[in-house]
């Protein structure tokens, strides 16, 4: 992950560099710095932990300069510490670097250095290119750049300025994101565009392999490779800035759980007028119709709509559909070709390990269709076809309502799937859509249930285990529920097939232990009571999950969270709600920060 | 789960029924109880927790009867107590009703009951048996039964006698196990066959909709809904009865890790000839060639070698495989055909999902493999062709020998589709199979780091969450990995896909917290090094499994156990043996019940 910034033009560029990490450090924020360039001096300030960490230090004694680079960063080598911070530089200081990416070979690369003189004082590897650069400079910083970028294998966004050339920013992207921000008389580099958006809406999107070099009067787009410029068109940001403000909650996933009913109106808007219409979406619909199988391929929580979207499109459309994590998929020398229709989906659209699984996909034939929310995102680029989610900009760490617009989204595919196949007739479509328009109004009446979500939260925030089960797509929601939970609460819960517990992890049930049982499938409602009464005998506390007028389910559990009636394959869209609103309120009370979990980023740009 | 006996004859019921219960324990040990017949009284008697409390308790005061029915509990519907034990009884306390398996429709039964009179005093789904028998009974047991088993929705073995005709046993199943022995002038009635072994080698094995009506001169096997008699072909055992005894070691746990370079060696005797000789097997050959698609279903240390079997297959003769837990497999509506070849894996060849879902697939046509290791089970009987694991039995609850030669089927499974589908030359098959040779003495180089294993278990000990990691296949062998731990340690240990830690459980990571790091797959080495990385960067303690001669993956670990080099796609067969031991030594230093984890049971025979 990790996020950079560059600034470049009249003004003091410190102020502007903390401000723009600021809008970044949903990227990593395990330390922060900047280098400004002053009276041709490379000034470098850095701070473990979070942002304000870095601005208490700089209090009273930022540098005054006008250009600078700067970074907020996710740890993979090395651990988090003022040495291990960006930017880096090399031997002489007359070179600093921001990266976000990973270099593969750095330690050969770093061997190779050592062993013509160079000394490292950090563990990480970016450090690398702060001495490449210095090894390569002749002159001509572009030209050294050029040449680092050729040495490098892995994914990169960097930028680079040196107290030789005083009046450059040089950066170059593979894998990681980078764009430019266009002002009147300056000049502003970021991973992402929030960091530019109080200073200009219009922009340069770099893509993989291209190379910008920034003057107070000139910004140049160039191929890394040969260094050939290229004609870059702008890009109009044509964002809310203030959309991405907290509005009056305490937290970002909380002000997001309660966007839910907007996010997925706004992503139905259009998109159902008796049956499904997904024109805009431009997919290949002799494809759909002829597809031999679906493969969806993703992470985190955007997997888990994978999961539900294996159920919903196998028992609308009776076409299989397999399911990978996106680190797996691109690994196992995958079985898909033009036959198939490969689905990934990203929130941000530019996670590295789906951005990876769509090109390896697209090598051998397959057509990829993507699902994500950010318009222009590597991935939206990338794919065959899109069908964004207009969840609108998601901050909190923890994805909320970028998973249910995703369900949504999975929702239209089997429809236009189960339309092209005609598997199932027109009447039972309409009736599914009509059921989705129904669900914006269902989630707010399972939001009114806060209160007594709360009270649980109570109950189980003592435990630092506990599990959630679940039977048929009830077992995709419960993934999701676990691991919101795990990810902001620390509690270590895992989500197990009800059926499956009594194979192995049944010796975990103690006295006591919350058990939270998602039992919204009528279908195997009574083996799930079952299940349900197998942990219960251990001594469990049964936390249920049930649709409303079930009056069953209140024999066999402590407290029982209800969730209205709809087609059983679109439960998840409102069995998921409770579970957030447990996971977010467990995390308040046991006093963890909630919007920025320890160890994690919101937009995943490594491997 | 659960276990029962009876015996009828001439000796003195009660030590023969507790001897018999004590080689059933496996399946289960949550109470015990006896109710034998003497002087036209049934006398009950009934303790909870382990048999040795049945024993002390009877100690002095057996009854002397020689006809009586036990059974040993794993608790489904009520508490672990004296009261929910088995047998159960009538209101007149004129029967006496042992059973294993799940009544579905008790409650209703139960309703039934209550109105017209009965009075319950346990909360288990069996003592329904007790008073339906009661209300059907006009002079005839035989009759009362059949009636009763028209009655019940669910799984059942059970056995009746009543003081009214205390010459007889009555017993009948459906999807539950069930055996009659067959001694001189006495006979036996048992679960499984250990039980009766040391009286008899003849036995009839009952299917499903059979009962059968013990008296001490004769065992007659009828049809349970309309009482016609079968004739019943004896089945002799071959088993060597001492080989269930544990052989010196201190746990039947270990003296199974130990013995599973004889458990392979026996699963591939005669099977390699130069390429795979499956011909014993008598699958379809036609089907492997032009199989559209493989379906692999099992449950806990069965379905993960069905994880490793996808990659193995999909690897080896480039067919889509998908693995499905049993228990969801069914109520999904699986896409399965004639097309599909459907595996089912399962060490007892009883385990009540598995067999479930093989009848699921059959009913849509599919051919069924079958891996199993019990000869005559349910699921060797029902599927269309059989490859026995020769591991022997296996008593510990805790799968390990069953589990590394389900491994090796799946690899003679692979092979024999690649061959079928020509896929892979002769000479790579003969490559692999003449690797696979090699494994018995390669496991055994691996069981020599023993001692060193135990000094990991001394450093994880204290920990309550840990973490397991890998890629590739890696990422199975975790998972098994992570089961071990959990089951015999209630260490809460939780698998992961190495690239996906990042996407959320990396929250989860602290100071010092053990993560078992999978690094056996040279292609991902460098991808998996780099996840080690992240999660050392935030404190981990990194124990790694790695090739022989790996000498990098010491820069990033506290512990290195290595695994002898093999082909890829055996790795697993080595890699998890140090993690059985891992877990082995874990539950010991831990003071936990190695071979009787708590809640759990061997032969899992409840859905």
């Amino acid at each position: 992950m990790c996020g950079i910034v560059g600034y470049i033009g009249t003004k003091k560029a410190a102020p502007i560099l903390l401000e723009g990490l600021k809008k970044l450090e949903y990227r990593g924020y395990d330390s922060a710095g900047i280098a400004v360039l002053e009276d041709e001096v490379i000034q470098v300030q850095k701070a473990v932990g979070k942002l304000t960490n870095l601005e208490n230090k700089l209090n009273g004694s930022a540098p005054c300069g006008c250009i600078g680079i700067g970074h907020t960063r996710w740890a993979t080598h090395g651990k988090p510490s003022d040495e291990n911070s960006h930017p880096h530089q090399d031997c002489a200081g007359e070179f600093a670097v921001v990266h976000n990416g990973i270099i593969e070979n750095y330690l050969a690369l770093k061997d190779r250095l050592s062993k013509s003189g160079h000394h490292f004082c950090s563990q990480t590897d970016t450090e690398v290119l702060a001495h490449l650069v210095e090894s390569y400079y002749e002159g001509d910083l572009e030209e050294a750049v050029r040449k680092v970028a050729k040495d490098l294998e892995g994914s990169f966004a960097c930028a680079f300025i040196t107290r030789k050339e005083p009046g450059k920013i040089v950066a170059v992207r593979k894998d990681s994101p980078l764009v430019v921000g266009l002002g009147e008389g300056e000049y502003f580099l970021a991973s992402d565009i929030p960091a530019i958006l109080a200073h200009t809406r219009l922009t340069y999107v770099l893509n993989d392999g291209e190379m910008v070099v920034l003057t107070k009067d000139k910004v140049t787009v160039k191929k890394a490779c040969n260094g050939e410029i290229i004609d870059k068109e702008i890009f109009e940001v044509k964002w809310d800035a203030v959309a991405a403000e907290k509005n009056g909650y305490d937290h970002f996933m909380l002000k997001e759980i309660y966007e839910q009913p907007k996010a997925i109106r706004d992503t139905l808007a259009g998109r159902i007028n008796g049956g499904v219409n997904l024109d805009e979406v431009l997919i290949d619909r002799q494809l759909l119709k002829e597809a031999r199988n679906v493969t969806i391929v993703a992470c985190g929580t955007a997997y888990h709509s994978g999961l539900v979207g294996k159920y919903t499109i196998e028992n609308l459309a009776r076409i299989p559909v397999e399911v990978d994590i996106a680190s797996e998929f691109r690994y196992r020398n995958p079985l898909v070709d033009e036959k198939t229709l490969m689905v990934v989906v990203s929130q941000s659209g530019e996670t590295a390990d789906t951005l990876a699984a769509l090109r390896e996909a697209k090598s051998k034939g397959a057509k990829v269709f993507a699902i994500t929310n950010v318009v222009g995102s590597s991935i939206a680029r990338e794919a065959d076809s899109v069908l964004y989610t207009l969840a609108g900009p998601e901050i909190a760490v923890a994805s909320t309502k970028a998973y249910t617009t995703q369900l949504a989204a999975m929702n239209f595919l089997a429809l236009a799937l189960a339309e092209a196949r005609g598997t199932l007739e027109k009447e039972k479509i309409q009736e599914i859509a009509e059921a989705m328009q129904a669900l914006p109004a269902q989630i707010e009446k399972v939001l009114e249930q806060a209160e007594q979500v709360k009270a649980v939260s109570e109950a189980i925030k003592e435990w630092e285990n506990l599990f959630f089960i679940g039977r048929s797509v009830d077992y995709a929601v419960a993934m999701e529920g676990s691991l919101k939970l795990k990810e902001i609460s620390y509690i270590h819960a895992e989500a197990y097939a009800a059926g499956e517990l009594k194979h192995g992890t049944l010796a975990l049930i103690t006295e006591g232990i919350p058990v939270i049982s998602l039992a919204t499938q009528e279908q195997v409602l009574d083996k799930t009571i079952s299940n349900i009464q197998e942990v219960r005998a251990r001594g469990a506390y049964i936390i249920a999950v049930a649709q409303e007028g079930n009056e069953e389910i209140g024999n066999y559990a402590e407290v029982v969270l209800t969730v209205p009636r709809t087609h059983p394959v679109l439960t998840p869209l409102l069995a998921v709600v409770p579970l957030q609103l447990l996971a977010y309120y467990t995390a308040c009370v046991r006093g963890c920060d909630v919007d920025k979990p320890r160890n994690l980023a919101k937009s995943v740009t490594v491997e």
